[in-house]
């Protein structure tokens, strides 16, 4: 497996050429472009590696899967769900548009940035901090790693360039979606964005999502069956922004994209997979993480449908 | 298993009072919204049934995902995915708008009628008459049933009621993404939309799509089983119109629902499920339908994810 | 005057290097891009030209406010504006987007092409023969000139070529804006925008509407006063697409463009003006044709705010 | 003339019963719905006053053309127009699609929240308190009423339920449309919106803009010529919120409404006129008043078409 997964790397290195490295915030924006990386670790917690997998980088969107599974074990489901939709928008990450021109006004779903808003505001807590420190713990047990941490240089710039964040999120309190202080929620957003992780902490969380949440190694349960395939199903139906169809036809398998350049995958029953490659194409998923994966599903089969 | 469905259908019979049938051509308004029936085919080609599994009803909407087979094993895939992208649209399945205002004003996918219409004008043959009977010859051979035919009645009502898929067509071709004559092509799709089918025959389909393409009795291979995946997939992403994402999290199966009441299942390598009841949400699926599906895939464990 | 005029025109005629004619048929393209014409006819009856002011072209979209009227005259005007709004829309003048996301569904304005096939299909007639002869004899009587008449080049290649419209009618057919048979409705709606005239035809039309629909000559009255205030008020409000905001902050005179190269603007009590010139910024209007109203309306203080 | 006026508001004090004061905060809540006053100044100076014409009320949005008038007297126009646009939007005053879906991303123009935000903005003062007192010094020498202040119950709830708004601004910063801190420009617009005014104090503004920016008594210029034209032509395209064309066409005369229940008129070298009636329709305008502009602009023949 460590040969085929070198195979793959070395073989779609190429695409690390096309599109563009995030450049909205400097931090991002010095992430090397020619980094492609891979961990894999299966059903029985081998763990496979290639490339750059222990580069380290910031989750970005990919803690929105999480943060929505900490929000349904931290809310009733029903409440959950009348703040944010189940439905893929067809629409970019973050579009502000269908929050005026849908029915209900509620975000589509938890993948894009309006609708992880909702879902970082039902995170429970005492304060800021208490939340704050619950989340980290919740990543840090699901990735088996203590040592993660927010990256407090890109938590900066997003917080001082996330404009469009806080128009959504004032629209969103205007509409009842939010309550309470929208620099607080969005405080939280841009932590939870900054997490600092790598290949192997993303297919750690992936292999515990594919095993319906039971933690690969101490066996103890992080997260709910229900849960982790609602987690699953919402990576497949928007999981990669609004190219998740196209993923699905092509690769076939429950996948998070971020544009810090990683991608988390979890087939079911079977493996996490963590990928990372900056080079973005514009709707913001890695270009040769997309293509690891691609390859990968084919020769490993791994397609679910 | 018999028992089980008799179950299922008894239990949800109650669901048939809530919403309405479709009522917008008289053929399909005179259905009994009472009506309830199921049909199994599982992997070892075993038939079960429960309700009004043999109530004839048009397929609507299910044929989409066939004709999309065909589409692709008559063409080249770059060329139909030129012609139709692969993306869950958030709208309703009748909209227009996103051919306006996507960047590339293709129809966001094969699930929703625009979309739709570009692959049944991508269907080959020298005449309509031949498109007509090769359509009809593949519909037959999915479902192993050579009594297979048109509803006449409502091919020549939704044939005077088409002018909102009138007009759609005539923004696909303004925008080259069909050519010829529109009125053939709509011809073609009104009638693949009036083709009868019950619960057996959508079984039947159900279990060749996931048995990959190779028909359960036969074993001849009736689609690729790239294709076959491929219409899963979408099954998955847009099969129940603009309400796919809460179907896939609450019921977790490759579905395709019509507004005559049909619901089509493909439940990977185990079985196919055809379903029928009239009485429609506002989003145009079969209220107890889905929630027979629910049932049993919360009850023989189907969810794929 | 005439001396102002050729002024005017030798100062802006430079500006018909800069946008595109017409391309989408090939009679349009063959327009002379050079070519810049001016007719004023003043509340005397006095008439006044400079450059290719007696050049033919095809009237296009300023056939809107005139078949408007013959839609006010013919029909009661609530059941008018039941059909067709009286809101500029922001959108260009073939958008299709509003007819689905409008609360009522009905088009904006009368001066966009949806709203236009609304007032088209309300011209009384017992046959599309008598509806296209009246309408002939209407802009006859208005511009006081019996050889106007249909270029059926042109006519032949807008209905060709018209798929959009089409998808327009049918969807205001569909949602019951207009009624009747649609290739009928558009073959009259091609036909008035096919209608030739030339710069002294506009600015007779428009000093008529300027003295509230008494002909400047005969006196006869030919359209309401009211009617004459409705069309230029549309005029302002929506006559130049969707730059009709700027036109009236830059000129301040009620004025309507067509794609063939022509404005007719309509000074309330002091005069009519025709303008020609064929090369079109991106919303379909002259460039040098607008520049040329711009400083006549700086000149001889024609702006009415 | 009073005479006139009292029979008018007599006539239509009937429509005071329909639609609905502002609610979204207390102290609008609180008008009386019955009222109804009108103060007419014409341009001799004479004034002419009947019903209410005295009752206090906040200006709202009839402060958008003023302070649209003030940034354009406090920059270059370019660099207003490179930020806000000049065409009508076809949709509600605080809608944020446009923002999103149009080319430019910039506000349609700047009678509409997101637009008026930007021209707030571009207020010049060293300070907050400077921009202010400057604003209000404008809005104090515009009407020749030195009393006039800012109602500050109506601003702080303003401020509180100003999410919308808010939204609006961040987005605009976003897109780079204004500069600075957001709260801060949205503090002058919350005060902008409370400025208290009566009937009087907008027929004064409405004749001065009438007089093309000459005060009327003083004969002092309080606004260039052309600027009071622009400030006439946008009331004209965009005053009455998106029922703007069909007060055109009804009224025929530059006008401005405002939630507050006031709507300032002005006939180009006739006469201003300020109407108040707080019982608004669902686009926001108030319906006795413009009941009562309607009326007289058919009396009095005050349509400019």
């Amino acid at each position: 497996m460590n040969n085929l997964l070198k195979q793959v790397i070395d073989e779609n290195k190429k695409y690390t050429n096309y599109g563009q490295v995030a450049s909205y915030i400097p931090e991002l924006k010095n992430a090397k472009r020619s980094d492609l990386g891979i961990c894999i670790i299966d059903n029985n917690n081998k763990i496979y590696t290639a490339g750059n997998y222990n580069t380290k980088f910031t989750i970005q969107s990919i803690s929105k899967p999480i943060v929505l599974a900490m929000a349904l074990m931290d809310n009733d489901w029903t409440s959950v769900f009348s703040k944010v939709g189940m439905e893929p928008s067809g629409d970019p990450f973050n579009s502000i548009m269908k929050l005026e021109t849908n029915d209900t006004k509620k975000p589509s779903n938890p993948m894009i940035n309006a609708g992880a808003i909702v879902t970082t505001s039902l995170i429970k807590g005492n304060s800021l901090e208490e939340k704050e420190e619950r989340m980290l713990q919740f990543f840090r047990r699901l990735a088996n790693n203590d040592s993660i941490g927010i990256n407090y240089e890109v938590y900066k710039s997003e917080k001082l360039t996330g404009d469009r964040n806080r128009a959504m999120a004032y629209l969103l309190k205007n509409d009842g979606f939010i309550n309470g202080d929208v620099e607080e929620i969005l405080d939280l957003y841009f932590k939870q964005c900054s997490i600092e992780i790598d290949c192997v902490d993303l297919a750690r969380i992936g292999i515990n999502l594919a095993m319906y949440g039971v933690d690969i190694e101490s066996k103890e349960r992080l997260i709910s069956e229900k849960v982790s395939r609602m987690i699953k199903t919402f990576m497949v139906t928007c999981g990669m922004y609004d190219a998740s169809g196209e993923f699905a036809i092509r690769v076939g398998i429950p996948a998070k994209s971020g544009v810090g350049g990683g991608v988390m995958a979890s087939v079911p029953e079977k493996m996490g997979i963590g990928v990372y490659g900056p080079a973005l194409d514009k709707k913001g998923n890695s270009i040769a993480g997309i293509k690891v994966l691609e390859d990968l599903s084919e020769k490993l089969e791994l397609n679910i449908f």
